[in-house]
């Protein structure tokens, strides 16, 4: 059996729920600031792009606002959420006549009504009539428009436009904190749909370590990881270009894009890092393995490997709500630098490490992110919420406290890079953590990432990520045993959502 | 063996051999306008992009212009070419330190020079300068920009822009025709690169076509295709999005977009209309096969798969420089409607047909396209060449007369649309062609395309694709045969470009 799975039906109810949680957020913070309870909430779809000036249609992927709400796959849409009323409204392109001969049928507008579970649907040109027969109140009706900065890429969110616009007040402050917000944590069915995501791609993660052989192409893994999550995931989309690193390219964090493109050949000795992961349905997993090619790690592999694992195993037994994320990431260092010192790489005192910012030398990115319709899901700084500004911390994609429902990656790593590796050897302050003799046999060694996605419940956390972690289980199942192993810890192989 | 095939070396002298092409078409063109042999050529290369607002990077592609001068494929970059001297230039941007972490190794403009074999490389900050330094003569150097229509997308090509551009003088006209009209032949380094994109592609057809079974989904076959292309060709892009239709899918002509997502069930009975290529090294295959899924033809699957066969091999029998690829369309459109014809479907005078435009009801779209490092590849009409205005010809992507060089698709089809043979069949000058009771029983059926890659040589045409053609042989293949088979047609196996 080539895969124990199946994509699961995908429940339209999900984005009801979406809406109906933005709706009850939404008029709370109106109430709250004494302001009327009317108004639409307005997105804009995304179009499909070509590729510059040629015909060339790329792949279209909706944009995760408008997904998160409407749940929309096809591209030119608008839609609406009365406020006062709580009636969704979709609005799709009307498709010219030739449309039928090369693209498909022309879908009635009923066809979108039910597949969406909208209270209603119209088509784009009637925006302004529309919501203006809705609208209850006097003067303009008010759009609440998205407009908020992405706190990952320092891009803003474009705010729709439509030809009729000026007929209508817009509030362009209002809808993206609380709409953001709302997407940080999951309801059971986004999660379901995460779960799924690990699920297919965890599986991916095992097949592609079972087939994996000194010879091979980086780009060959990419291949077998994708070819897997959508011969029997369904999953036509990744979560984010795959990164298969061996040999030194595991020091590059985001290795495999196009000008590193996944193309060195496995050699003997190498340990590889394959960061990739699937998206279902919008929804997206975040999985990185590390192990070596040939299935057997050496004594350096196992203890730069076992340093991250402990730190990834040690956050996860200690997430739950309240928790700073802040902290999670010093704990990671923590167990990253106490592990390096005992197998001799360092010497000296771990917390004066840590206050020297060691850490970061070891682990420049931050320790995981949110994860939802979005690899990097918003949400991760709330407004006015400050970046913290030391090495290492300030790449945390988040200084939050976790709070129940949030999905964020715990993707602790140790690495061996040269651009920071060789002046904090040289640096006195942090020159004297160094064995200068043992660690000069990790350069060029690249690096180990680990990292699972962790649901947090309301007195804890879950797993969703389900692949070998412990070095016995991977030199087992890389030699050919079952995965899952019966006797596997609970850390390694957690029982994610169900 | 899993594959025969190994991703070639692709030889930089390639992207020297197309700069020079160019120099002598833009010098020739030059002092036949009595104009001064001096200025640059002046690309701007493709930028990575991201995904909306948020930090998701979309896999980059080199512009298509800018790789046929260059094969560059690191985003950020400019390109020169110094009309007088012939020297070439590339512009690399400046990366900032903490690249080497998070996206690699910072490459020295010394690496750059030495793949891309150009004369000189800076850094994009010192164009001004640099073209400055080079110019020998008077006044502002001129910069020969890239400016011209996309015939295909009816979009403009974009010129270059960069800081400092008001210290050139700037032609918008001269470029765009000159160099599109260099990529209209191929030179054999560029020919042995589409012929290696036609091989894998190949191969990978024929796997899916062993593979495929009742029950599977569409998506599937997809995921098959795209895997043999990238594992055992190291194609990490396709020439266009993948379609796979079956059933009644197979009638719309570019299935599988976002809005219609290769997502059907195969039934018993379907035929499979997969239109599949991948692109090595920018360079790009279009190929069409189709079959039944359960491996054997019915008759009136057969009378439609030999009409469109029939108009294939016709085409390809008569192609050679000076043939006007109008012509050509009109003769696969007179073999399909006698097909027609003969199996009882249509009744009457084959060319009162032709004149009634009754082609364009079953093969609505123009029978072929030039193909290169774009899918459609422009050149297809001239600067004042009119588009025919005719059903069905006006879908023609190219009116021009074939010449040596050229790699166009061979692509009939014949299609069962409702929204176009309802009309045609109740049209009072049309409706007398049809056995109404005939055609009733393929409402429904969808279509048939066969698309092979074909290289017009000095006096004839060599078919780059290599699929299985004849329809004993697809049976025989399906049925578990090897391929190629020992006695397959001239026209059905081609021997191609090696």
């Amino acid at each position: 059996m080539a895969s124990s799975l199946a994509p699961p039906e995908v429940p339209m109810e999900l984005y009801n729920v979406n809406r109906e949680k933005l709706l009850k957020s939404l008029r709370e913070h109106l109430s709250l600031s004494s302001r009327s309870l009317s108004g639409f909430v307005f997105l804009q779809g995304g179009e499909e792009k070509t590729r510059y000036c040629t015909d060339h249609a790329e792949l279209f992927r909706q944009e995760s606002y408008f997904a998160y709400l409407f749940g929309v796959r096809e591209p030119g849409f608008y839609g609406a959420i009365d406020v006062e009323s709580g009636k969704s409204i979709l609005f799709a392109p009307r498709l010219p006549d030739d449309y039928a001969i090369w693209l498909g049928e022309i879908k009635p507008l009923s066809y979108f009504k039910e597949r969406y579970m909208v209270s209603m649907v119209y088509y784009t040109e009637e925006i302004t009539t529309v919501l203006h027969d809705q609208y209850k109140g006097v003067g303009k009706p008010l759009l609440f428009l998205l407009h908020g900065l992405n706190t990952d890429s320092n891009n803003y969110s474009q705010p729709a436009t439509f030809e009729g616009i000026e007929k209508f007040e817009t509030d362009l402050d209002t809808l993206h904190p609380i709409l953001t917000e709302c997407r940080v944590s999951k309801s059971n069915l986004e999660l379901a749909l995460i779960q799924f995501a690990n699920d297919i791609s965890s599986e991916a993660h095992v097949e592609v370590m079972r087939k994996v052989k000194v010879g091979m192409k980086e780009y060959q893994l990419e291949s077998m990881f994708l070819h897997h999550t959508y011969m029997y995931g369904g999953c036509r989309h990744c979560s984010y270009t795959c990164i298969c690193a061996t040999g030194d390219n595991s020091a590059v964090l985001h290795y495999g894009h196009a000008a590193a493109p996944n193309e060195r050949t496995l050699e003997e000795g190498d340990m590889a890092l394959l960061d990739m992961g699937a998206e279902y349905h919008f929804y997206g997993s975040d999985i990185t393995c590390s192990y070596p090619v040939n299935g057997k790690f050496t004594c350096d592999q196992a203890l730069v490997y076992n340093a991250v694992l402990d730190a990834h195993n040690a956050v996860i037994s200690s997430m739950q709500p309240g928790v700073c994320w802040v902290d999670m990431h010093i704990l990671a260092e923590k167990v990253i630098l106490e592990s390096l010192k005992k197998g001799g790489l360092l010497v000296g005192d771990v917390d004066a490490m840590i206050v020297e910012r060691l850490g970061a030398v070891f682990l420049p990115h931050g320790l995981g992110h949110l994860l939802g319709i979005d690899t990097h899901d918003p949400g991760g700084y709330l407004k006015g919420a400050e970046r913290p500004k030391e090495p290492g911390l300030s790449s945390l994609r988040t200084s939050r406290k976790l709070m129940e429902g949030m999905v964020i990656t715990v993707e602790p790593g140790c690495y061996f890079i040269d651009a920071v590796l060789v002046p904090a050897m040289e640096r006195p302050n942090t020159s004297k953590f160094f064995n200068h003799k043992e660690i000069s046999r990790f350069r060029g060694f690249g690096g180990v990432r680990i990292e699972s996605d962790v649901y947090v419940t309301s007195n804890g956390c879950l797993n969703m990520s389900k692949c070998p972690r412990e070095i016995k289980d991977i030199e087992a199942v890389m030699a050919g045993a079952p995965w899952p192993i019966k006797d596997t810890t609970v850390v390694a192989s957690g029982n994610g959502v169900s």
